[in-house]
C-alpha cells in the first residue's frame, strides 16, 4: 500500500485522456501537488492508503476548467457599459474608467474576486492580460489558483506605463520574479494589432524567446481592426504576424473572429493557440469566430470568457454550453461541436494552448491535481444518460463543490478556503461606491 | 394600518411596470394571492402591517419568469439523444422512448421534477404542450405552480389517444376538468402544421372559440418545415394559417424561425404570441428566429426553454442571456435586443402572450403574488452598476432564493417547500434505470 493525501472517489470520472475514458465507480490518488495513480475505485483502494478520503457519490469529477482568455481585475467594472459596440466600450468607457481607478491595490482586491468568481465555477488555471501584474501574481498564488499573467504592453500611456521602454522593463522585471513558481507562469502580452506597431511587436517576440514564456495577444476581434491593419500594412493580420516572424506556439491568440482560409492555414502550420471567447464575442456583437473550420484544419482552439466587463461572467461552463449551442447553427450542422469537443476544449486544449500541456488539463499520474468535482443529484441534472453533455448543456457554475488546484483543496462543500470570502465581498462593495459615484456615462443608471 | 400576509422588503424591486422602475429600497405587500402594495420601503411599513416580514437585504426583488413553451415531463429524457439534427432526433430518438414510456405515472413523476427546476430558477408560469395533462395539472397545482397546459393534438396515434375523436374528446374533458382553476389554465395544443391537417386545425379553432382556450403550436422551427408545408399548400406556413382563420392573440405559437416579412406583418397584425426558444433553436441547429425584426413590427415576443431533450434544462435566466446576445450579433448591432428587453420578454410580455397579462407578469397592486427574491451577495454578481444587466448576463438559476406563487411561498431559501425533494430525484433515478435498460441507440453510452 502507498501512502497518499487523498483519495477521491466518484460515480464518474473523466480524466480527459486521448480516449475520451469514462471511469464509472472511480477513483483518484493525489500525493502532495501530483496525481499519482487514476482508476476504478477497488483497485485505487486496493493500491493507495489516504489520509483523506473524498467521497464522491452522485458526484462526477472532471479536470479544472482552463480560462485562456480574461483580464481578471475587470470584475470590478462588472456591467458597467453594456450593450454597446466594441469600440465605444472600450474607448468611452473603459479606457476612461481603468485610467482613472487602475491601481496595484485595485487589481489586488479585483483580482481575488475574480479568482474566487473561477474557482467556484470550477476553472482552476486562467490566461491574463492587464496592468501591475505583480499584484495579481500574489493575490492569484494566496487564494491558489493557477495563472498565466501577462504584463500589458501599448503604444500609449497607460497607468502602469509612459513609455514603451517602461512597458517592456514592467515585464521584464515582472517575468524574473515569477519564472519557475509552483503556480505562476509570467508571460507577455502585447495588447493588439492595432495598438501595437511592428517595432512592439518584434521587439516582444525577441524578450519572450530570450525569457522563455508565453505571448498572449487579442487578434482580429473586429471587422474594424482587421480592415485598419489591411490599410496599415497592405496585409491580413494574420500574414502580417507571418511576415514580421510574429507567429508560433507560444502564441495565445485570442478571439480570432475574423479569418480568412490562407489566415486559418497559418495559425494550424505555426501551432498558434487560440482562445476562442463566443460570449464576449456576441455581447459585443464582434462576430462569430469559424471555430469549426479551425478544428477541421487542426487549430488548436480552447475557451476564454474575456473579461468580466464584456460577458458579464467568468464562467466556462457557460462558455462552452454557448459555444457549443452556437457553432451548430452558425455551421448549419447539430453534429458540429458536440459536447466531448467542448469540455476538451474547457480542459486539455486548453492547457495545452497555454503551454501547460505536461501540467494540468487532464486527469493523469504525473499531472497536477487540478480536479473539480461537481454534484450531479440536482433537479437540473436528472435523469442521466450522458454525463458529458450533462456538464456542458446543463450544469451550472454552482454544481461544482471542491475544486484541487495543484493538489490543494480551494474549494470544500462550495465554499473557498483560503481566503474570507464575505471579506472580499465587502472590498467589492466598498470599490462599488467609489467607482459609481465617479461614473457620468448615462448609460449607467445608479 | 392594513394588515397583510407578507412584506417583502429589497434593495432592488423591478416592478416591470410601464415605466421599467426601479425602486432602491423598496417594498410589496402581499395578501391572499395578491400583490396589495408596492412602493418604497417607508411608505409600505408605514401602511401596511405584516404577519410575515421577507427581508431582502443585498436581494433584488423582480416577477416570476414565464416560460412560454415547453414539454416539462420531457426533462425525463435530458440528454438522452444530443447533437443530432430536429427530425433525425424526434423521430429515431424522442418518439421511441414516448411511445415505449409515456403514461399518466411517467408524466405525473416528470412534470413533478419539471416544477421543482423551473421554480428553483424562478419559473412561475410554464405553458406545456404534451399527453396526459391531467396528471400534469394535478402535479403542478399540488408543487403550486402556475401553468397553461395544452393537450397535444396529432393526426397519428400516440400513447394517449388512437383517433382524431380520442384526441379531441380527452382536450374537452380536460379543458372542462380545469377551466377556472386558480393556477391551471387549460388549453388545446395541435403539434405542428406538418403533423396536423387542415380539418384537424380548423376544429381546434372552433374548440377553443366554443372553450374559451388559448391554443399552443409549434410553427416554422425548422427549413425542413417551411418547405414541406409550401409543396403542401402552395403557401408559407403563416400564410396558410391565415387563409384558413387560424390566427388571432388566442395563439401562441412557439419557434417562428423561418419567417418572411410578410409573415411576421401577418402575425403583427393578428396579435399572435411569439415563443421565442434560442437554445433549442441553437442546439438542433434549427435557425436563428428574426426577433428583432419581429419585434419592430410589433409582434409580442416572449422566451420558452423548449424540453429539456433539447436544451438541456428549463431555465429562463440562461435563455435571457443567449437570447440578448445571439440577437446582438446577428443583428450586427450591439444596441439590440438590451437587457431590459430581455427581462420583459421573460416576464411582462410572457404573461400577455399567454393572455395572463391581467394576473401575472409584473408586479403591481392587484396582481397575483407571483414573485422571485435573488441574492446578490455572490462573487459573479459583484459590484452592481445596472441591476438589468446583472440578472440577464450574470445571474445563475442558483442565485434565485425565494419564489412566490399566487401569494404561496413555494421556494424558500432555495428550497422546495410543497414537496419532499429528495423524493422527486429518487423517483427521476428510478425511472433512468428503467428508460436506460430499455435504450438501444448507440448515441447513448449508458
Amino acid at each position: 500500500m502507498i501512502s497518499v493525501d487523498y483519495i477521491i472517489n466518484a460515480d464518474y470520472i473523466l480524466p480527459m485522456d486521448e480516449s475520451l475514458s469514462i471511469i464509472k465507480n472511480g477513483a483518484i490518488a493525489v500525493k502532495g501537488p501530483s496525481i499519482v495513480g487514476v482508476g476504478a475505485k477497488d483497485e485505487i483502494f486496493k493500491r493507495y492508503i489516504a489520509s483523506n478520503i473524498i467521497n464522491g457519490e452522485s458526484k462526477v469529477v472532471f479536470p479544472g476548467l482552463i480560462n485562456t482568455h480574461t483580464h481578471a481585475a475587470m470584475v470590478y467594472f462588472r456591467g458597467i457599459a453594456d450593450d454597446l459596440p466594441l469600440k465605444e466600450w472600450l474607448e468611452n468607457h473603459i479606457w476612461p474608467v481603468e485610467n482613472r481607478w487602475l491601481s496595484p491595490e485595485f487589481i489586488t482586491d479585483a483580482v481575488e474576486l475574480a479568482c474566487v468568481e473561477m474557482l467556484k465555477g470550477g476553472i482552476t488555471t486562467y490566461n491574463d492580460m492587464y496592468f501591475f501584474e505583480d499584484a495579481a501574481a500574489r493575490v492569484t498564488k494566496k487564494i491558489g489558483m493557477r495563472a498565466v499573467l501577462g504584463v500589458g504592453i501599448l503604444d500609449f500611456p497607460t497607468k502602469s506605463a509612459s513609455t514603451s521602454d517602461e512597458y517592456f522593463s514592467n515585464a521584464e522585471v515582472f517575468i524574473k520574479d515569477w519564472q519557475g513558481d509552483s503556480l505562476i507562469i509570467p508571460c507577455i502580452a502585447p495588447h493588439a494589432l492595432y495598438t501595437c506597431s511592428s517595432e512592439t511587436l518584434k521587439r516582444v517576440r525577441k524578450v519572450a524567446d530570450f525569457m522563455n514564456v508565453p505571448i498572449h495577444i487579442h487578434l482580429s476581434e473586429t471587422r474594424w481592426e482587421v480592415e485598419e491593419i489591411k490599410r496599415r500594412h497592405r496585409m491580413s493580420p494574420v500574414e502580417y504576424l507571418e511576415d514580421i516572424g510574429f507567429l508560433d506556439e507560444r502564441v495565445v491568440a485570442a478571439h480570432c473572429v475574423w479569418l480568412d482560409d490562407s489566415e486559418i492555414e497559418i495559425l494550424a502550420k505555426r501551432k498558434v493557440g487560440i482562445s476562442h471567447c463566443i460570449e464576449s464575442n456576441l455581447k459585443l456583437s464582434s462576430g462569430i469566430a469559424p471555430v469549426v473550420e479551425m478544428l477541421k484544419a487542426g487549430v488548436k482552439v480552447s475557451l476564454g470568457t474575456d473579461g468580466a466587463a464584456s460577458n458579464n461572467d467568468l464562467n466556462i461552463l457557460s462558455e462552452m454550453s454557448t459555444a457549443a449551442k452556437v457553432h451548430k447553427t452558425y455551421a448549419e450542422d447539430p453534429t458540429a461541436l458536440d459536447a466531448k469537443t467542448a469540455l476538451l476544449m474547457a480542459t486539455r486544449w486548453g492547457a495545452e494552448v497555454l503551454g501547460l500541456g505536461n501540467i494540468t488539463g487532464s486527469i493523469l499520474e504525473g499531472k497536477s491535481a487540478d480536479i473539480v468535482i461537481a454534484n450531479l443529484k440536482k433537479p437540473h441534472l436528472m435523469p442521466i444518460y450522458n454525463i458529458y453533455s450533462h456538464i456542458v448543456y446543463s450544469m451550472l457554475s454552482s454544481d461544482v463543490e471542491m475544486v484541487m488546484v495543484n493538489g490543494k483543496i480551494v474549494i470544500n462543500d462550495g465554499k473557498l478556503t483560503t481566503a474570507d470570502e464575505s471579506e472580499i465581498l465587502f472590498k467589492a462593495r466598498m470599490w462599488n461606491e467609489k467607482i459609481s459615484t465617479s461614473l457620468s456615462c448615462p448609460q449607467v443608471p445608479y
